[in-house]
Order: C-alpha cells, then sequence, then structure tokens
C-alpha cells in the first residue's frame, strides 16, 4: 500500500516491463535494518537493484533511468517544457499532496510511535500534524481542480508521471479517509479516465 | 535566504546564464498573494517566467528545462544512470537535508505562526517539529558523510545539482545553528570544494 513503490509499479506496467520486485516490510521497519541500508543509506522505498549490485533509490530516479531506457510510450513528456512542467506538477503531487497524506496517516498510527519520519527512527509522532495534513489534503483538493481546469492532464494535454502521482496520491489519501469532493468535478473526471487505465491497475 | 531560489540562482551562474531575477517578499507572504497565485497555484518561489507567460514552478523543473535549452556545463548528469542518480541524490539532500532545517528553522519562527507550511496559510507551528528538524539534520550529516565516502561528489564522480542542493542546504542549516560536524572529514573536504566554486558565490 506504500504510495511511492505504487509509482514506480505503475510506471512500469505503463511502459509494458515486467521487472522483479521485493516486497519490503515497512511496518515492521525492514528498510531500517542493516541489510536494506547497506543498500541505500537513506532507507527509503522503493530502491531499484541493477544487475551489477548499484542501487537507484526513489522513484522519480527510477522512473528516469527506465525511461531514458525505453523512451516509449511518454511519461516524462518530451518537449523541454512538457519535461519540465512533468517535474514541476510531479512534485506539486507529492510535496501538497502526498506530504499532507503523510501527516494525516502516519501521525495517528501507532506501529510508527517512534518512526514519525520515512527511512529513520527515533522520531515521536506528533498528532498536531494530522491536523496540518487534513488541512493541507484540502488546499490540495482545491489547487488540483484548478489545475485541471487548465488541461486534460495535471502537466498538460498529455498523460504523465505527474497524473501517475496524482492517482497514487489520491487513493493513498483513502487510508486518511478522504476522496475528491463532489464538486471537483475536473478532478472527477481525470480521475476517472486514469484509475480506468490498463497501467494504473497495480 | 530561501534556499530553493538559491538553488536555481546557482545553476544559472553555473551555467554561464544571467537571467533576470525579481525578489519575492516570502516573511511578508507575497508568495500568497492572488497576484502570484495567479501565475503559479501552489504558491511557491522560485518561478520562471518564459516570454510567452508560461511559468514553470519548482527548482528542479526549472533547471531542467535550462539544462535541456542549455546543456553544457552538464550538471544533472549525462548517462541514463548519472541522471537517475542526480534526481535520487538531489530528492535525498531535499528530504532528509533540507525537510529538516525548515522544521527547526520555521516552526521557531513567530513571523511565520500560521504559516507552518510554505506556499499556503493557515497551519499553526508546530515546536516539536523543532527536535524533530534538529533530530534529522544530525542523521542527514551522518548519512551525506557515508554518501561522501563513496565519490567525490554527492551523486558519483562529478560535480552536479545534487551538490548545488547540499550545499544550499549546509548554508541554511546555519540558520538552525547547525554546521558540519568536526569529524565529517569527506563532508568537509566536499564543501571547501563546491562552496569555493565561482558558480556558487550567489
Amino acid at each position: 500500500m506504500a504510495p511511492n513503490p505504487r509509482r514506480a509499479r505503475i510506471f512500469f506496467k505503463e511502459k509494458g516491463l515486467d521487472i522483479p520486485s521485493i516486497e519490503v516490510d515497512l511496518f515492521g521497519g525492514e528498510n531500517l535494518k542493516e541489510d536494506y541500508l547497506s543498500k541505500t543509506i537513506w532507507g527509503l522505498c522503493p530502491a531499484l537493484e541493477l544487475d551489477d549490485g548499484t542501487i537507484i533509490s526513489e522513484a522519480p530516479a527510477i522512473c528516469s533511468y527506465i525511461n531514458d531506457l525505453h523512451p516509449e510510450p511518454p511519461l516524462l513528456g518530451t518537449t523541454p517544457l512538457e519535461r519540465a512542467q512533468v517535474i514541476s506538477c510531479d512534485r506539486h503531487m507529492e510535496n501538497s499532496g502526498m506530504q499532507s497524506v503523510i501527516y494525516a496517516f502516519r501521525n495517528g498510527y501507532k506501529d510508527f510511535a517512534l518512526r514519525g519520519v520515512g527511512g529513520r527512527e527515533g522520531d515521536k509522532i506528533i498528532p498536531e500534524l494530522i491536523e496540518r495534513g487534513r488541512n493541507g489534503i484540502k488546499i490540495f483538493f482545491k489547487r488540483l481542480e484548478k489545475q485541471l481546469s487548465n488541461a486534460e492532464y495535471i502537466a498538460g494535454n498529455f498523460y504523465s508521471m505527474a497524473d501517475i502521482t496524482g492517482l497514487v496520491v489520491i487513493d493513498f489519501a483513502k487510508f486518511a479517509e478522504f476522496s475528491i469532493p463532489s464538486n471537483n468535478i475536473n478532478t472527477l473526471k481525470w480521475y476517472e479516465k486514469v484509475a480506468s487505465r490498463p497501467g494504473t491497475q497495480v
């Protein structure tokens, strides 16, 4: 259910690639144990291991690598401006959307009592962050609706990584008991289109 | 002094470009006023305005655009693997480093009493986040030292955007009264090299 690994899984499926995966037990803190940290210092999922043992961590980095090797179909834009807008919008989905859901979800979850921040130990959860997260999700939905009033997809009139992240954020928001507000007409239309793509069924 | 605009300024200077800039009064909340929000829904700096009025927001998106138009000198890697490692490491500098400094700095700053999150209003600052931030900075320095024991620069044996962000984070950490620990030999050596580049003097 972790959102960042799902971004990569959808990206692979949209590219038509079947990449073997190993599940990491985030609830059990497997990502904080020596074995995982010896592969990636920063302790976060997903990470892509190449045949020679090289590790690429972070979903956008993994997707950049895969996209360079398999450019079709384009999911990171094609022109310099499109490419920039995909990066920009993907970040807004993360920083405005995903971060808010994580605040609302993680700080109320007792398994994470001393793991308030992903990838490390010793941070007490902070209940006030739940409110910050809930406020953030509301603002996120308002701004996303405005963003989708300008174009068919989040980064413009083409499907991209930003839509993948947007979808993943919205599905993840269900764990914090949030769904798309009923007056977000553009968002609802967009969601229906993106959520029904064969590539997003993972 | 805001870290994200500085990342873009250094990038431009390293590329030898002189791009006109307009300062936005973040302390005064100019980024949350209608004029700025009409340009970029998400309310964050920096934003690049093109001649036709198109706006690109977020430092990494602006830098991708500039790098596509002006590939030399390369600052985002050249091979698919290098490109991925720059994105990955740049994100770790942000999520592990910059986020921690922002927690430690912003939540103790009374001008931000009701602006605990960048780009929006209504989030009370949360004093507990100062501790989370300070803990995060310590972990960041430990992991960065480990990262720099593998290669000369943060993303590998080449200077990149990840070094720019790392430098900006460390300089910004001074506002939270943190500096590179004296036993971080690799980090100190790296910092001296990067901080003395003509391109980073902005």
